[in-house]
């Protein structure tokens, strides 16, 4: 019998089914250079420890996406190296800092699971959670995957869908950073809470050309094993014939993007959702652009943004092209992300 | 209006007009590694802290040239996101040493502007001073840029050059660390300060090839964002058809070559001068030769060469070529940077 | 007189001699999380604080092979400059453990002369040490390297070969571990040294494509400068016409691809040999199997495997391909590598 993962099938998982996952990670300075010099990201508050303690951290901080594509990554040989597609994010919450020094596990709650009218392959939903070395929670998000069964005669499972919120409600996080020192110069921009309305359109202008050598050290950076990135000579036979970019590289390239115009948004505070509408390969520029989906107060100095950042590739982000008359996304966006970022008033 | 940063244009800059730059950066242990793994930078004043530590340090310093090029990297959205070309650099120096852990800020002073001829441009000179957490000035020079007017009716201002140096003179850099414990086999060379003639060019042997994903990887590193570096799909349109690679990873690259002949003059200690004069791109091979221009003790102990770095692509440096009959640069010449290093008597 | 260095032949080197290399390094956070994100390393010993202490280590050290890399490095410029060939590895052992903050330098020593019959080349045997800043000895292994002759005419030295052992004793390294509270989950497999039979082969599946940059980066971070590595416009004149990646990082990567099979076997302990049975180039992928050589118990808690680590390119490992009929190496083999790996019982 093999010793190597066969990881989970569809027939595998049920819902209440538990799984912790390898390898825990302690995350440190080295991962934060590596993950600005490989997205672009220039945030000042992940970016100096002066302007992160000035604004109530405790120390320079880890970007919240750098720690969920660790935790992320850490799923991925149990739940996802089966699986067909990675269909979407919800409810995701980051209710501790991640400090350099800390260390990270993950743990994976099923919460629902369809098998699919064809008999081969179920949708499969899971919470899952990263935890600091005092067990503290640093993450948490639901995501939901398609995955093959192994056994096609494996009988199909009640379906249990989760409910899920449709956005996280940024009032419920107990938000506590004052941004009582917040220099805009330092920051980048002079445009804050009070400047962005509901509906309004952002050009984020800038493109980003992802190569091959990037892409797979900032997928091996997250400890992502899935094969479909790094393996040239095997994606020969795939649908697309090469290597596949991991849709995490994706997000946070749109992301350090959107500081041009966004750069006051600094902080990510919570995931709504997120779909990885088409691929990306090495060799393609990624643009992005954002939309203001909503925004509220959390204290006197603080609000959020609810906002839509959408990464196109090989065309200009200026025509905000989403849909097409067809309700179907539109030809080059490769992701809808939904998040709300926290920014001074 | 738009909320992305149109830059400034030649007509706003004015002398005397300051400009705080953002992104503040705490500078790591991870920028040394990965400063270390894109240049192959190997001088053991900043590879060792036992070295370090030994030769004046109070540990393991930042290389002056990653501390210059994230400096450099805060002025590009201020001073350079409309320039056409960077001219000159001048008069850079490096008063504090740069450790990990500080936090480098940026602040630009207008001290020159000269409109063009052809009305379209002008050139800027701004002085940059770098400053750790403290407010210690740890580095400063003066560069200058031309730069696209952005309306073509603004009159001319008042032409203003600097009165610049041809030459730092490092007698007056109050160099004040000994040597005392300099380890010429660990350092890599036994050829000291007397073994060096003014006029005599050293051939640095070694050729390095940039790749995209490297130059990228530095110049995110530095959050440099300028354009031209990242954008593969708009610089399809440009006068090369592609992605250019930033000046300073040449002379990072350049300078780190150098280590094979002149391993003891490790550091950095000024800047007189330099120009980028030619392109480099993706799969060009640098190769490096010195030319050492002038020669003054400091200490008992320390002196300094002034040294001619000059970078060639593709070809033989054993040629010492420099510039053609006709005065101008050769071909394949595409860096002619001056500096002081100081080295051990 | 050229002031770079022209490197040893084969004439100069001779039985007792002692050689100190220059660069020494302080290793870094940095460096662990670029090997990481380089090789896909994904060891739980090697990744979390929180488990290497649990399990016998002060902090989180730096994977043996990282450190053995940073030696090798620093043997570069003294030993094989003028290399022909990396024929050999034997006897390496890690007495002490490598720590973010140690600083790294190393000596070798000839032990072995023998002039080929050629008249032109030779091969050299050298035992290298590395050491901390405490001059503890880290790590110690044995290599030969056919050099070339600068003067044909230089006599050839009386033959030493020198007397090595097959493979280290792992009973003999005062192995003093406990593993007392190795978790399988966050290990990554339920594999322990009793579930491996000697003979008994694992395919490790997965495949990684090298890129230019990427053991571009790893070598530089390494500080190994053998010219072949980078320098692409010269190698259009070599024998393959381009680059040639450093087996060091075959190694690791092959190391890091046997996880699938073997996450337990996470501390390597000894290097008995090892072979680069042909060249890597960039865009080739790599795959891995083992071959259980041998097992031994060390304590109540622990035991060592012996395992070969062969590495393939472009080819399903599942074949197990080693050798022909003929007792060459099977097409494709591009490692052959022996080792023990300590492993929980």
């Amino acid at each position: 019998m093999t010793k190597s993962n066969p990881g989970h099938f569809f027939e595998d998982f049920y819902v209440g089914m538990t799984l912790r996952h390898a390898t825990p990670l302690t995350v440190s300075t080295g991962d934060i250079s590596l993950y600005r010099a490989l997205t672009g990201a220039r945030h000042a508050l992940y970016s100096a420890a002066t302007f992160a303690t000035a604004n109530g951290y405790e120390g320079l901080p880890v970007d919240p996406l750098l720690a969920f594509h660790v935790v992320f990554g850490k799923t991925v040989p149990d739940i996802s190296l089966n699986a067909v597609a990675n269909l979407g994010y919800a409810d995701g919450t980051f209710p501790v800092p991640v400090y350099p020094g800390d260390t990270l596990t993950a743990v994976s709650e099923v919460i629902g699971v369809k098998q699919n009218s064809n008999g081969k392959t179920g949708v499969v939903y899971v919470r899952t959670k990263g935890f600091n070395q005092r067990g503290e929670e640093a993450l948490s998000y639901v995501r939901w995957v398609m995955v093959n069964k192994g056994n096609l005669d494996a009988p199909a499972p009640e379906t249990v869908i989760p409910d899920l919120p449709q956005s996280v409600d940024p009032k419920g996080l107990n938000f506590n950073r004052n941004y009582a020192d917040w220099d805009t110069v330092l920051a980048g921009s002079e445009h804050k809470f009070d400047a962005f309305e509901i509906g309004e359109k952002i050009n984020h202008v800038d493109g980003m050309t992802v190569e091959e050598a990037e892409h797979q050290i900032a997928t091996r950076l997250y400890q992502n094993t899935a094969k479909v990135h790094f393996d040239g000579h095997g994606q020969k036979a795939s649908r697309f014939g090469k290597r596949l970019i991991y849709g995490g590289v994706v997000i946070s390239i749109a992301r350090a993007l959107s500081f041009n115009g966004l750069a006051n948004a600094a902080e990510l505070i919570a995931i709504n959702g997120g779909t990885h509408t088409g691929p990306l390969f090495a060799g393609d520029t990624v643009y992005a652009w954002s939309d203001v989906l909503d925004k509220v107060e959390l204290s006197d100095t603080v609000g959020a943004l609810r906002l839509r950042l959408v990464a196109v590739k090989d065309q200009d982000p200026a025509d905000f092209a989403l849909r097409g008359p067809d309700g179907k996304y539109a030809p080059g966006v490769c992701l809808d992300f939904d998040y709300w970022a926290a920014i001074p008033r």
